[in-house]
């Protein structure tokens, strides 16, 4: 059996079961465990509102090894004060205690309900029944992907193998939920391992290179939760000579990685509540590279472009509103649009098409918007995904 | 019969039919003629990208004396290049030669779906036959009212009486549709008629003052279109002696015309696709006025937010996750938010409070959600809408 999960890199160890933080009974505890220690890198929300685990995190992955990530989902110990800090500590102290590491070589994530303290007692059985069941097999690194996942309607996981100086090196990952993720916030919570041999420093430049590529080019809502982590850990037991600079065999490294996460995004994407589809935007000919990235982000958010695509149809008009509205920088002569590779304004001026062929592009699983602003030579991408009746019944049905 | 349309202050006549632009048959064109000429005012769209009538208005209403106004509906004339623009020019001149006056005193908007040119055939022909409609009763003040409507649901009409120096001074507005428009474009068109004798600076002063503080507070998507427009005439027939300066008087006629145009907001809102309920956003402490704008919008533009409204779910995490995530200036700790009257965040931290008795207040068909961002003096508000799985279908089953 090939293994596609978070154990496929050598030196890894995880687990994930129910622990009774979910009414649902489903996996809400989950752990990695790097028995000969990792270098670890991490990116954070954004959002001046950070949950317990966030916070904690944020100190914890300076320290120069970690060993292990313990993970809860159904409870996101944000806005939980320093009641909140003290258990989101108490996660690593356990965690810890069970493998004979210090807490401060532990990472802790959560994901869930806000506003509400953590049920300690179960967590604390829970992680103690989860470091029982750690092992390296296909099952257990499925078992921990359940483990945070939330309305996701599948697991996410992807794996890539690149040789790296005569080595071969496994990069895997997992992600949950693409924004827009009941009960209480949008959260995404991303972990990833690889036996590659490689300095703190290379690995945390990789990390965010791949995260600003991919999970940091997906919007649903355009909102970063209290809770958004991405965790990365390198075992370096793949036996690789280690990458201490950025050299060709970095740039493999993190090339992968980067597909990697592009993949994982899309997954989101496509598992978005609600989402019956994604669309890719390229923002091409910006002044900068701000506008570029704004631009983007003004087509793939706009509620009645995410409807038009939801409805199959290629309203070129609500391309061109979002744009000229988004305050950028743009040339009104020069304007210019495509829906797939179909050019359905020129120029500032729109172009006769088989309303019929672009339909059927827009009602593909996947479409590219590109944009041209007649502005400069900046450029930029995303992903979004359409607006569903569904999204609306998930999100206003949920009671607090 | 009490007049409760533009027609009600003294000095102006009105009309509206179908013309033949909407296939529906409904009414599509309108017009306002002021016989004495009007001081006019008026405020546009900020799209980079916008329709021929905006290009022509802009010029036009820089005039000394305003005699018409001539409207479409079902027809943009958006991205329509430069035979557009001759054809904005030739509604104005049609219109001019039936009044006797020059095409420069006669302003023109339009709206609908853009990227195709009006029949101008019909138009034509429409404009003769509104001409010789014209009258000052309260029907044709609400033809022309049916004459801006899309997908508006009904009518949308705001009087005020105001005494300005011993004489009766009446304001008159008429709005159409709340973004989210099918069947192209979000757009919000705006007239107001008043018979008080005032300064065309003045007048211009306080219609600024009134949109920003009504029209402009409005989000349904956040976007503004292509063709948005709000126009004042002011024929000075009420008698009163001319408001030439900044005065008590000024400021009564400022009250009563901002007044007038926050009804027609919230009409708006009540009216926007798909909307069953309303919310005030005000948010307090923040540290510049920007600052308070932006939360404002995040909240109120936040699609987690508007379903959990649409679900009349008392569902603070989404409103504090909105304001953390917006990028605005916050004290964490002194971070606080009411539903209504209930206090349900207080100085960082969530409050214990009855869900049925503030889920109770979020299903009202208007409530207020205020926010202390405890950064700053400064505050702003702002209207929303829920977000309804109809609006989803009115968005995604229409096809271009």
């Amino acid at each position: 059996m090939t293994n596609n999960t978070i154990t496929a890199p050598k030196g890894f160890l995880a687990a994930g079961l129910p622990c009774g933080i979910k009414q649902s009974g489903k996996h809400d505890l989950g752990m990695i465990v790097c028995p000969g220690g990792a270098n670890a890198a991490a990116v954070f929300t954004t959002n001046k509102i950070q949950s317990a685990a966030v916070q904690v995190s944020k100190q914890h992955v300076n320290n120069r090894r970690i060993f292990a990530v313990v993970v809860n989902s159904g409870n996101a110990n944000a806005c939980t004060g320093s009641l909140g800090i003290k258990n989101a500590l108490k996660m690593c102290e356990k965690t810890a205690s069970l493998i004979e590491e210090n807490l401060q070589n532990v990472l802790v994530a959560s994901t869930g309900i806000i506003g509400e303290q953590l049920p300690m007692q179960k967590v604390d059985d829970g992680i103690a029944k989860t470091a029982a069941k750690l092992s390296a097999s296909p099952n257990s690194g499925m078992d921990f992907t359940k483990a945070i996942m939330t309305t996701d309607t599948k697991p996410k996981m992807s794996v890539r193998q690149v040789d790296i100086s005569g080595a071969k090196v496994t990069i895997a990952g997992t992600v949950k939920g693409a924004g827009m993720i009941a009960p209480n916030m949008a959260t995404t919570l991303c972990f990833i391992t690889t036996d590659i041999s490689i300095t703190k420093t290379l690995l945390n430049k990789a990390l965010k290179n791949a995260i600003g590529n991919s999970l940091n080019k997906l919007t649903v809502d355009g909102h970063q939760s209290t809770n958004d982590t991405a965790i990365i850990l390198a075992s370096g037991s793949s036996g690789n000579k280690p990458v201490t600079n950025q050299s060709a065999q970095y740039k493999k490294f993190s090339h992968a990685l980067t597909d990697l996460c592009d993949d994982l995004a899309r997954q989101m994407a496509h598992d978005a509540e609600g989402a019956t589809r994604i669309f890719k935007v390229i923002v091409n000919g910006a002044a900068s590279q701000n506008d570029a990235a704004k631009a983007c982000r003004a087509i793939a958010d706009y509620p009645l472009i995410k409807c038009a695509v939801h409805g199959g149809d290629p309203n070129w008009g609500r391309i061109i509103c979002a744009v000229g509205s988004s305050g950028v920088k743009l040339n009104v002569n020069k304007l210019s649009c495509k829906i797939g590779h179909v050019t359905v304004f020129h120029n500032g001026k729109p172009r006769k098409f088989d309303p019929k062929q672009v339909s059927k592009i827009v009602s593909q699983s996947e479409h590219t918007i590109s944009v041209d602003l007649g502005a400069g030579k900046k450029n930029d991408f995303c992903y979004g995904c359409d607006l569903s009746a569904e999204y609306v019944s998930i999100n206003a049905d949920y009671h607090t």
